[in-house]
């Protein structure tokens, strides 16, 4: 909620860094009316080098956002494949043992590959966003100090100095919330003496460099891996022609290790000559180069007070291989974004701010773990050719292959760095049999969703005009939840599907208590929140779309988000004998159909079943009621 | 070829009128290093109103030149479907007789639908870019008069006067040609003396209004034919929550036709509610109303001296129903444009110009007189179900409806308004039997192209960086012929791969005879015209990418094209049991390969062999030795 009538000193939220956590959590909370104060201590955005990899999960939360066209107009590299070289088993240089998909084909992914773009560029589609938005980034200012205490100011218990970087102005403000999004270096993680423990005591020195190269090496315009005699090098092609290279200066197993060993251009480039042979590489012109030691790293905690929160690099440093730093800094950053929100708007309880440090910390966990497990099978022998057949497709003759532990750990490595691995455990909001809502319609048989995991993805016919989108695109990232009824087919559900709107329109329903307050204001254009802030409700019917008559069939409540009604008719190559092939990759039987509630940044929360009477409406009270500030549903005051 | 060492006042091209036609033409002409004066009477881009409707092959099109996303970053409306609306059979008001997918299956689309924005926001798109290759409009600029004489000055036969609008300002200028695409009203057409003929005798007057509607009408987001007995509408959605709705306010075939019949806004919506009964309908706002009579017309010539040329309205006007105004007239621009450069670029003789009259003009009375059928057909009686699902769907069952003449003219209708239907006669660059070139590798059997039609889609990987890429986007609009040489599997055709390789090497080849002036400067980054501005080369392998070695199976002077070289390995619903889907598709022998030359603007121009020897370029250098100005191959001299 905006909050207009605040003193010009006070913010909702002071966001600290405007790489990419700062950028994606400020434009969030921008588009959501949040009233924002964002420095960055850098004059201008990062003007060269830094990550540069989108994963596939990132682009479809950049579509989302409507911010993925921005990015593409760049003409980023794309890699859909990463291939692998090594000495030769006879002779010298280097010789390719294999490729392999970056985002293999079991992934149900709609952009099966790896976005290579300068992140100077993609900070800018954000900051366009955001001016757009009414937010500027105030630069080159930094923090200087901050104090959080509620007991002093409850409604906004922190203060923040901040002051050019000139030293030549200053200001003080008061905020509900202050993020430190300044990268490894935080100065806010520092103040609050949170520390970082390195879960692989490894530590390397890398040499990276971009630039414009000449050479026969078939493969510079893939993602490779290569190790020869003389050292190792990783490939990434970028926009532009460019080329970057990874070249491991100094590891901490090393013999003579030194952490401050570093290497000039020019001898990384011998370097990369070496290892390339026989093939030849030539340098046509360097646009970024530097050598800087890494080592894995999470911080002990996300916040202390949650009030001042942290995110990206200040919270979890990688391994440059992996490419997942701006993409675990966009999903940290979004799953604060719609948790402060959903507690500003009043609509959740205080302590849902509770759930963000665990559900990120075990992701970057879980990430860089992986990563090690996976280095360090790879390292102990290359794969079998029917090991890599079998890691990367698609096949029904699966089982054999679940034993194997190259197979598994290579899989479920795709699914983590293409960003589809995040597996959000239960909680308050991501709903378990452990769960305080106890209802018997929650978690219905035979559903595939998965509480805490990316929705998935379907093509469906919307019904006012014919279009077939993507399902899990249709609510823009509104800090709404998605609520996804899928309403099988009508002749046996139409029971079922008014009593839900019924009973939804009851005044103690979870939808009724959250009401906007300019109801009756509301244009009928609008499409997502025309009765609430907090949702936007979906409807899927098993049934071609020309056999659907909203007016009819729609009962009014559901009928009012009349551009959010679909038809599951279209042929799915995953299911492919499924006639409602939404109903089918959701495991939701299209005689009864389902609700499916989606969080705002994309997880499946909970599932009920559709049923006659009040019992999916008290089920989704249950669940709601288990995390709101207000007392929902009938059946609440029974238990 | 830029011609930078002419006098200031000399120009390769005067363009008049900057709408789709003239943008069209300029922007090609621009990107490839044209001097260009171009002028509009207007002092801004069309603000509001006239045609909107991008059809799919248009949109191909829009993506070649690179301009799609900023087209699709308006966020346009996309018409998948039309609806029917007639009188019930009983009682009153109109009931919805069916849905017809604008563009059916059957027709093999990457974007099946029609897309509608703003014309401004269109024009807007190509203006940026035309100023980014330094061509600027002068507006509001106008021609007052030109003369066209060879004999008087060979290079530069065309004088013009142009003249601001106010008349404070005017120059004389001289250049190669003159283009007129000034619209219906065309100064250029009268001051020549073409006559216009109307292909249908019958005239309307209508009425055109866009703007923002309250209503309870089911498919205003849908394109709508809507017939009741108080008139006619049609309904077609617009991006911002806009719908134009067409009303027909007076034909001649009324009693008391009268062609300046009139009508106001207020007047039409009052129209457009009765004819809506019993739906409700409502105006929040009107951006642009319009009356305007309107004819089918064709102008007698587009030149008469292939120097001054005539496109778009100027040339053709359209019931504004069809919505294929700006379509037609991109395709007339860019049929032109290419002619041009073929011509100017020192490659084709100049009567290669001779064909843009028939061609274009052919297509446009095919045009009408599809679209006079059709309406005809379809006024005669309602089609049944039954044949709406055969006209609509992709049948196996095809053809016992063959003989309808629905179903037929249905399909037939769907392809021209799609702009998959344009189909070039034979002519020097559409290959036939009847064509000088008759070297029995021309023509293959089993060959499923059609000279002088669009080049077919398919889905292949790109070895050098796997991506999937569609092929026939894979050429940017570059003025090059494609040429596609689909190497079947490499172990068939490795000996006629490499002899094709070196007779288009031979000094006498169409290939070598055209290489760059500049071909020693020019960078290795060059992906499409390393060799020569006239020509760009690809190839497919009937294998899958990673058996592809681009170095040891590719023949050095198809390497060079390095980012064209592709893997027929993906596959596609309509060749469903291929490997190699694109090889399907084009009909040609995995075991034998084929050689695809596509025109500039995309249409399939001839299809050769591929042989072991000489064979394939000899046919090759009779196909292109038809039309361009040096002598070439040997089998040449012996003829």
């Amino acid at each position: 909620m905006a909050t207009t009538q605040t003193p010009p000193n006070h913010y909702d939220i002071v966001i600290v860094g405007a790489g990419p956590v700062g950028l994606m959590l400020s434009t969030c909370l921008a588009r959501w009316g949040y009233k924002i104060k964002h420095v960055d201590d850098r004059a201008e955005p990062t003007p060269t080098g830094r990550a540069d990899g989108i994963q596939p999960r990132s682009l479809d939360l950049l579509r989302n956002m409507g911010l993925k066209s921005a990015i593409m107009a760049h003409k980023p590299a794309r890699v859909y494949e990463v291939a692998f070289w090594d000495p030769p088993q006879s002779g010298k240089g280097i010789a390719r043992t294999g490729t392999w998909a970056s985002c293999p084909s079991f992934i149900d992914a709609r952009y099966p590959f790896t976005t290579l773009l300068h992140q100077g560029l993609i900070e800018r589609v954000f900051i366009s966003d955001l001016e757009r938005n009414g937010t500027h980034i105030q630069r080159p200012w930094t923090i200087k100090g901050f104090t959080s205490n509620e007991k002093e100011n409850a409604d906004y218990p922190v203060e923040v100095q901040l002051e050019h970087v000139d030293g030549t102005a200053s200001e003080t403000i008061r905020a509900k919330y202050l993020f430190g999004g300044e990268g490894a270096k935080s100065f806010i993680r520092d103040q609050l003496q949170i520390g970082i423990k390195h879960k692989d005591p490894i530590a390397h020195v890398w040499g990276v460099m971009d630039g414009v190269v000449k050479t026969d090496f078939p493969d510079i315009k893939m993602k490779c891996t290569i190790h020869s005699a003389h050292g190792s090098i990783m490939v990434i092609p970028r926009e532009d022609n460019m080329v970057r290279l990874y070249i491991q200066i100094a590891s901490s197993t090393d013999p003579d290790w030194d952490p401050r060993k570093s290497a000039t251009e020019c001898e990384v480039q011998e370097s990369a000559k070496k290892i390339l042979q026989p093939y030849r590489i030539e340098w046509e012109r360097v646009e970024w180069y530097s050598v800087y030691p890494i080592g894995q790293g999470i911080s002990d905690k996300y916040t202390l007070d949650h009030r001042v929160f942290l995110g990206g690099d200040a919270c979890h440093t990688h391994s440059p291989k992996a490419g997942q730093g701006m993409n675990t800094a966009f999903l940290d950053a979004l799953n604060l974004a719609w948790k402060l929100h959903a507690v500003e708007s009043g609509f959740a309880k205080r302590d849902l701010l509770y759930t963000y440090e665990p559900e990120r910390k075990n992701v970057a966990e879980t990430l860089l773990s992986f990563d090690n497990k996976y280095a360090k099978l790879f390292s102990q022998r290359p794969p079998a050719a029917s090991e890599v057949e079998a890691a990367s497709e698609r096949s029904t003759k699966a089982e054999p292959w679940e034993e194997n532990e190259f197979v598994k750990t290579f899989k479920e490595s795709c699914e983590f760095t293409s960003g589809y691995g995040v597996a959000y455990k239960p909680n308050n909001i991501n709903w378990s049999p452990e769960h305080p809502a106890k209802s018997p319609h929650l978690g219905p048989d035979g559903c595939k969703l998965t509480t805490g995991r990316i929705f998935a993805n379907a093509d469906v016919t919307r019904v006012i005009d014919a279009n077939v989108v993507h399902l899990e695109q249709e609510v823009p990232l509104n800090g709404s939840f998605r609520i996804f009824v899928f309403a099988g087919k009508l002749e046996k559900t139409r029971q079922s599907l008014g009593d839900l709107a019924t009973h939804l329109a009851s005044k103690k329903s979870f939808y009724s208590q959250f009401l906007r307050r300019d109801l009756e204001d509301v244009t009928h254009h609008e499409q997502h929140n025309p009765h609430s802030l907090l949702f936007t409700l979906c409807t899927v019917f098993a049934a071609p779309r020309n056999s659907i008559e909203i007016t009819r069939d729609v009962p009014d409540l559901l009928a009012r988000y009349r551009s959010h009604v679909y038809a599951d008719d279209r042929r799915d190559r995953r299911v492919p004998e499924a006639l409602a092939a939404a109903h089918a990759k959701m495991g939701l039987d299209e005689e009864k159909g389902g609700v499916v509630v989606v969080r705002p940044d994309g997880y499946v929360s909970c599932v009920a079943s559709l049923v006659e009477g009040s019992g999916t409406v008290d089920a989704l009270n249950e669940y709601f009621g288990a995390f709101c500030t207000k007392k929902l549903g009938e059946t609440m005051a029974q238990l």
